[in-house]
């Protein structure tokens, strides 16, 4: 079972995929992207990762060629092909290929490439046991809502965090403010009702988050999209980051701080499970 | 006189010139760059500009292979084989290939580009008239002293002036400060001082800045690097911008105020005209 790539068309192995020096994303940084999650062959939430894809695209000013059914389609083809079971498929749109200029042209034919690759191993202590998460201040720019793959910020406090033992990074404002972290959305737990950031400028419109929500909700839990301190969140019952590869990820470490009893939580254990129930939607 | 590429030990024309899906570049814009400005076949503060790349790439940890005095020699060597004269040299150095993964290994190899390319007409208006700016809230990352390729906020920045008829962006953080410009350093004059940002993380440490500013005390003009307010910008009686390509640029009109009588400066006509004479540096 190969991973694939496409590009602009083109279908082959990795060792064999190459883009032009002048394609924008590898000069600028000006493009952006998605990953969505295989089970068992089928893509989750393909529909909501789409819409988010022209979401960003729209608001960086790139061309979505073919819409984004189309886009759909290569990623479905192309997964088929592989024939991979428990994937990740990644779409990344650049602006297009021309000589090196910030200014852009409107009529500029973008580059499409699709991957899909093999789920990493997810060890099965970071659900059983927890996983330890860093704080770093918040020193992104300012369009977080945007799924953009000038990621250098996020790089760097990730790569901060392994350093230190830590699966994450959460981003603090300089007033304290926590908004979500280097690659997933950060939520707390204080007694029955969860918090996370609310949609904004700040923080990615996370699927995972969304689906979270309202699986919390269906649940009968109080979920309130409301900004909440490094404080409060140190002084949680429970803490969890969510995103598409890893779902729900209980935290019982931030920084030197333990959180809760030092195990994962209840409730995020209930929606840890009950997320698992959605993987077949 | 052909434009040309060099990466990683190849050498030709841009169109045969392409790089792995996986250089993380073209995944993250986890990248540094620098432009250096060819007078008549000879590189222009090529020290300077090593010793930036050097401080970028270390601030970012991505490994400078075999030292900046090798980068040079592929510079030279390239320019030279080009035989363009009046040339941009550009250079790239991303962390490297890797499958997709926001954690890096240290031991990476990065990917070196450099290129060599004519350099673009400037118009004799933009001295001779001045040129229009529009504001814009600084929205990037907190590492602006880092010359990273993670470029979007820039870009998009740049692209609302060009769409509004202006040259440049200059960006102004919510407290009124006065930063820097998408591409360029900005300075103001009142009487007879200058002013700029300081160094630090808000802003490049523009080596074109760096240079006016020597320059300006050389000619016993008085240069203060403080931070000024969008106010103070509207009120001053010049204004310019400093970049390697566009040297010093004359603003004559920021948003819907005119500069001054809105011609060029006195003074800034002065350091456009003495920054020539370094040009033989």
């Amino acid at each position: 079972m190969p991973e694939l790539v496409y590009l602009n068309g083109w279908r082959g192995p990795f060792e064999d995929a190459f883009i032009s020096v002048n394609d924008r994303g590898y000069i600028f940084g000006d493009g952006v992207y998605e990953v969505i999650r295989v089970y068992s062959g089928k893509m989750f939430a393909l529909q909501d990762h789409l819409r988010r894809l022209e979401a960003s695209a729209k608001a960086v000013e790139i061309n979505l060629p073919g819409g984004k059914e189309k886009i759909g389609v290569i990623c479905e083809e192309l997964l088929n092909q592989s024939r991979i079971k428990e994937a990740m498929v990644y779409v990344q749109l650049t602006r297009g290929t021309a000589p090196r200029n910030h200014i852009f042209d409107y009529q500029m034919e973008p580059n499409l490439l699709v991957t899909v690759r093999h789920l990493p191993e997810i060890p099965a202590s970071v659900y059983s046991e927890g996983t330890c998460v860093i704080t770093h201040p918040d020193f992104r720019w300012h369009m977080c809502n945007v799924k953009s793959i000038s990621l250098q910020a996020n790089i760097l406090a990730k790569q901060k965090a392994h350093k230190s033992g830590a699966l994450e990074a959460i981003f603090v404002l300089d007033d304290g403010t926590v908004t979500e972290a280097a690659s997933s959305n950060v939520f707390m737990v204080k007694g029955e009702v969860l918090k996370t950031h609310p949609l904004g400028n700040k923080i990615l419109p996370g699927i995972t988050r969304d689906y979270v929500i309202r699986l919390a909700r269906s649940l009968e839990l109080e979920v309130q999209e409301e900004a909440f301190s490094i404080g409060e969140l140190l002084e949680a019952d429970e803490v969890f980051c969510t995103n598409t590869i890893f779902e729900v990820m209980p935290v019982v470490r931030v920084d030197d701080k333990t959180i809760g009893n030092g195990r994962p939580g209840k409730l995020t254990n209930r929606l840890c499970n009950n997320f698992k129930s959605l993987r077949s939607l």
